[in-house]
């Protein structure tokens, strides 16, 4: 089914090289031939930009690596760095074309096109001789390695990334920093977070790059998240951009796997040094000057900057190996920034064989309520710590407010069968909870023992008897060497009782200490885990792990990942209205997001002690569903307060959440989306907007639909006085039927949005 | 078996209590009365002494910790130092005497006799009041914690650690650095490692206490093997001295489970700050003296310098818990040093409640003819590097050097069998032999993979078939997420295959990068290995693991450790004559070493290219097995040589490696040991003795034999004209029929040594 239908045209594309003193060129356009990228080796140095219909996207940009010195360098391991003296020694080009059925996904087909262009680079360099043999003159030693980087040149953006293959001078070698550089034409808007080594939970900020620095500060405030900043002008990525002259431009990566997660540094009027590493835990940028021979290239050019491991290197290479794919999308559409599979298509192909038990779906949990602060994760109060291994649990006190007891979970299992949903999270299931993060507790966890109030093979009996699932969750707080210890026998457990999706958590810390959540090996253990579950037979949906990069292609059990600010973000102080309308654009880019929507009830003070208030309207809430793509989709507030509004939680009831088609018909970035989706399989149509805190007027024309077909149509608006804050439960629902080429108009109240079903007669 | 017979008899010590100004004192002697053990706390700061016979062992030294600032010390990690500010609240004292049976050992029963003494100590401080309520004025906080110094005083020294009683205000926290000192009366004598924090495979150095500064550098540069070298003062345990007035001391430790193997680094009169951290990989020493308000004590005092982790951190705790034993021993008698069980009985029993599979083991194995340069581990010199998953092993090119082949294993397999070993280890069997070391590769081995010319059910099947069974190896190559993420499905192999025990090597930098050897996360990842041995029945020895301190007596399917210089050195440019009779008062008091004594052609180049030699005579290699003890033993020179001497091979195939009783009839460090040893569950003796490069006479009365019984005598000794360099091969093997009181007396030659067995008529 997705099968590599891997084709070559030979030479299709319009190449002009220039063999004239120092400088090889090649132009490559893209297939239907707006974007242009452009290739050349300049004094040794690789160096790429980039068009858009003529416009500039990536001013020349210089790409290379740092390597670090080691001990063990007359061993093998290789300290030269890929940065300069490179000849170009083979151009080869080629055209691909191929369509794919993702497992679960946006669209049924995704069609992946490109013009491939790669230039095979090298370097060359004498050392002296070996000692002279009696009277014969030995001759200075020659070296030579080679590297590629391979372009890949799209309708909607390019990927690049560096090979190296397996070759005697290039064996082994420590990345000190990658120097992939991303020259922006001009002074952009951006939409970004702090980079940060260990969080992707803080607000998104806009500011215009030549602001990024002055703002920092109140970055890395807001809302308190910042854990271990870089630079102060370090980002992460997705960074999504706007152009003064309307451009939309967003820099990721995809198919990051065994490889640091990059963040991206801007080179400003200010900057006299880049970042090298950080010194201990703090918040303190440590420019390092002295560390690095690495050249400033020109202001507003933005420089990869890979996440350290405890000893602030970068990663540990072996050939044949290769980096990640560098991407940059462009448009003058925002809505293209969208509909993109850019990142999924530079992904390989899926790894599973069998993927019959990978399905889509819709849970509810025994989690908010603890998130809100009115119930414990955790069975005990009696003790200031627990070690696992040197309690009696069945003897300890318990403290009345843990919620993963018995009672509790069939309550939510009831909500699920009546309403439909396929599974049940529950959250505080297992034994260790009373001291679980942060304090640099290995043994945190087994994952396989429950609290004496929590019957694990009855609880999975009554929901199976009633068709539900249990959804497992494993928090590790970060102590990866104790999740990959019990890990197995984890797997095993939720097999015997029929568990077939874990969430995992990854909050605090990383154990072994130094490291940090986006390092190569992090990386590296997201992925073990991801594909020991699949071995099981187990999805897994990440929590406070990397950001995603489209592995979900080559390993679909990987159905969701939190990996930004979500809904617990709303009983925490609350997040901005314009949060969900930019997450698609950044976030979501590289894979779904277990963004937990539905809350019904925003103010939390109406049923907790939480002042916390969410800002957004019901239906906007209900827009979520569509707006906020992902195979799993949470129902994340009380059963109670669903009930309350029981003709509001239908069209949670009826949203499908996968896809034949998915169509976005308004965008801007922080401002609006709406999106039109054909639910998998069927003929019925789910519509849904979203916008900012000034509201926003839609006008949907329905020429999707089958034409000749009628549609119960039910719309799930804002009334007209909604307000995010003043006013979030005034909705209103209205049903009527629907033709082909009908027009809606809704109006999004501020924070609000709609949600509409199109059910085929 | 290993019941805990704790009986406590109250008060029945001689407490001497000084309660005036702010000292609080007590002594403690031991059973015997030979040695006082005081304590007091003066001006805050718990102080200990120690003498025995009436000298001065221990002058009066301090004992603490500093602890570690955190990001965390809001949630609840605890960061004042537990160094000063100590009352003493509470004394207790208890005496302790149980016979104990080990599973193997040099004595069939081991007493534990001990007089304990148990200080309670409390800290109290207070800080700022609550923020005032209206016009109620708040009182300060008092705060106030609790550690114990628990010692226990035995007839042949002192053990002592910190206990950490769970408590409010101490419950978890980070550890900067032990300050536990131990204040040497005199300049004395020291067989030293130079202390490292990732090799004890160094030469011993033998130096004044004085003389250790200036010897350092050489000490180095000896071999050089050292790696990561941390102050010019630092040297390693166990630590063996001899003072001046003739008393023979050693430091060491017992019980380092999840706790950093102790160094020790020495004030003298040069030292102007305690070393803290190592900066980066190399041999530097790097004295921080801003990171420390540690105050210096006197000069020929020893302060615990412990392993730190990738951060410089030296732990993490958390409370209830308690350190290692710090131990002290020492007689006038050195071989009160060879014959003490202090590090055993200062260990937990048996935690294992089925013992009956572990059992003592003689071996021999495909490793030597690697070791020397004459074959290889690996198969194929096809790849400058390989990743395991994208080769087909069966279509490399084999190299045709590589050992572990089914036809060369075979041949060790008849010769164990022939001669009556039990296993046969064979090397390089796996596949990941190519490039396994030292270059930051993760991925190195699976562990479960041999090489297409290793068939692994023929070779069992084989060796089962003749009574002989293979012994497992696991190289991890010091990548220990690799081993762990691989070693349940290795062990289920094991099981499969009807292996029961493996050797484990950890060579090379630890992975994850910046961890050592010896840090706490290795040291818990070594007993993690060695309890999961156990539930597969699997015996355990550890190579380049952390050097034993008796947990062995816990887990006695831990049944080996290198963890020194081994034999392998005689093949990388030797080891000097007298290392064997300096191992036995170091290495060897935390427990056995897989030394793999044996060999008999001791110039390499009779056999190989190697020039090396073993600077041993041939009788020599006999007597280690007796005064190396270890429950594992190796024949571990190549069958063919055997066959040249198999006179002299009658000992190995007749000699015991289990005991009922072990009487050291001679010894000094360095010089000479003999040592008269009876084997389990029988009457027949085994005597050896090995001295240093300037032989030694050895008179050796059998008034231990059994009275009234006769015995087959035979004697293998250095010939007249022996010689470790010049004449290695000349012995001599006479018989005569003996009785208990007869007299033996043997001359050793220059580097030599020799065996007797006495085989009960």
């Amino acid at each position: 089914m997705r099968k590599n239908n891997y084709k070559r045209f030979g030479v299709v594309l319009l190449c002009i090289m220039h063999y004239a003193l120092c400088i090889n060129a090649a132009s490559v356009l893209s297939p239907n031939g707006n974007i242009v990228l452009n290739f050349t080796v300049e004094n040794g140095r690789p160096t790429y930009s980039m068009s858009y219909k003529g416009k500039e996207v990536v001013r020349p940009s210089h790409l290379g690596l740092e390597l670090a010195k080691d001990k063990h360098a007359s061993m093998g391991m290789d300290e030269r760095d890929l940065m300069s003296g490179f000849s170009l020694d083979k151009e080869e080009t080629s055209t691909f074309d191929e369509t794919w059925q993702p497992v679960w996904g946006e669209t049924r087909d995704i069609r992946n096109h490109y013009n491939e262009y790669v230039a095979t680079l090298s370097q060359q360099w004498r050392t002296a001789p070996p000692k002279a043999n009696g009277n014969i003159r030995l001759q200075p030693r020659l070296h030579r390695r080679t590297i590629l980087i391979r372009f890949r040149v799209y309708d909607d953006g390019i990927g690049f990334r560096y090979e190296f293959p397996q070759q005697p001078e290039l064996n082994y070698f420590l990345i000190k920093e990658e120097r992939s550089e991303f020259a922006m034409a001009g002074d952009h808007k951006a939409w970004w977070l702090p980079g940060d080594y260990d969080t992707q939970e803080q607000e998104t900020q806009e500011s215009k790059l030549s602001e990024i620095r002055s703002q920092m500060k109140e970055a890395i405030n807001w809302g308190n998240s910042s854990v271990a900043v870089f630079s102060p002008t370090g980002v992460q990525t997705s960074l999504q951009m706007k152009s003064d002259d309307g451009l939309y431009i967003n820099i990721h990566e995809a198919a990051c796997a065994d490889y640091a997660t990059m963040h991206l540094e801007l080179v400003d009027d200010e900057t006299d040094a880049m970042t090298t590493k950080l010194e201990g835990n703090s918040n303190a940028y440590t420019p390092n000057p002295t560390a690095s021979n690495y050249e400033l290239p020109q202001p507003f050019t933005f420089v990869s900057h890979l996440t350290p491991d405890a000893t602030g290197l970068k990663g540990a290479m072996q050939t044949p190996c290769e980096t990640p794919w560098r991407t940059v999308m462009v448009s003058d559409d925002a809505r293209d920034m969208l509909s993109s599979n850019l990142i999924l298509n530079l992904n390989e192909p899926c790894a599973l064989d069998d993927t019959s038990w990978i399905h889509p779906t819709k849970y509810c949990g025994v989690w908010w309520e603890m998130i809100v602060g009115r119930g414990s994760w955790h069975y005990t109060n009696d003790f200031p710590s627990i070690q696992l291994d040197k309690i009696d649990w069945n003897k300890v006190k318990p403290n009345g407010t843990h919620k993963a007891n018995n009672e509790n979970v069939k309550r939510y299992i009831d909500f699920a069968a009546k309403n439909g949903l396929d599974e049940v999270l529950v959250e505080g299931w297992n034994v260790g909870w009373e001291d679980w993060a942060n304090m640099w507790k290995r043994d945190v966890f087994d994952f396989v023992t429950p609290y004496p109030d929590f019957d694990i093979k009855m609880l999975n009996d009554y929901a199976h008897s009633k068709g539900v699932k249990l959804l497992m969750h494993h928090e590790t707080s970060s102590s990866t060497q104790n999740y990959e210890r019990h890990m197995e026998k984890a797997f095993q457990l939720m097999n015997k009782y029929g568990y077939d999706a874990v969430k995992t958590g990854y909050v605090g810390d990383i154990i072994p200490r130094g490291d940090h959540h986006y390092s190569q090996s992090m990386n590296n253990h997201y992925l073990y885990v991801v594909k020991e579950a699949a071995k099981h037979h187990i999805m897994v949906n990440a929590h406070e792990a990397t950001r995603p990069t489209g592995l979900c292609r080559t390993y679909p059990n990987m159905v969701g990942n939190e990996s930004a600010r979500g809904t617990e973000y709303e009983a925490f102080g609350g997040s901005r209205p314009d949060h969900t309308c930019i997450l698609p654009f950044t976030r979501l880019q590289g894979g779904p997001m277990d963004y937990t929507p539905g809350i019904f009830v925003t103010k939390l003070s109406e049923w907790s002690d939480n002042p916390s208030w969410a800002r957004i309207t019901l239906a906007g809430s209900l827009a979520l569903y569509l707006t906020m793509y992902s195979p799993l989709q949470m129902a994340a507030d009380l059963p109670e307060n669903y009930e309350k509004f029981d003709d509001a939680f239908q069209f949670i009831r009826d949203v499908a959440c996968d896809w034949d088609n998915s169509i976005y018909l308004e965008a801007e970035p922080a401002d609006y989306i709406t999106v039109a989706r054909k639910a998998k399989g069927t003929d019925n149509w789910f519509v849904g907007g979203k916008c900012d805190e000034n509201g926003h007027k839609s006008t949907i024309k329905l020429d999707f639909l089958d034409k000749g077909k009628k549609y119960d149509c039910t719309i799930y608006a804002d009334a007209k006085d909604a307000h995010y804050e003043k006013n979030p439960q005034a909705y209103t629902i209205t049903k009527r039927v629907v033709k082909a080429g009908d027009v809606l108009k809704v109006t999004e109240a501020p924070g609000g949005g709609f949600a509409v079903s199109l059910i085929a007669k």
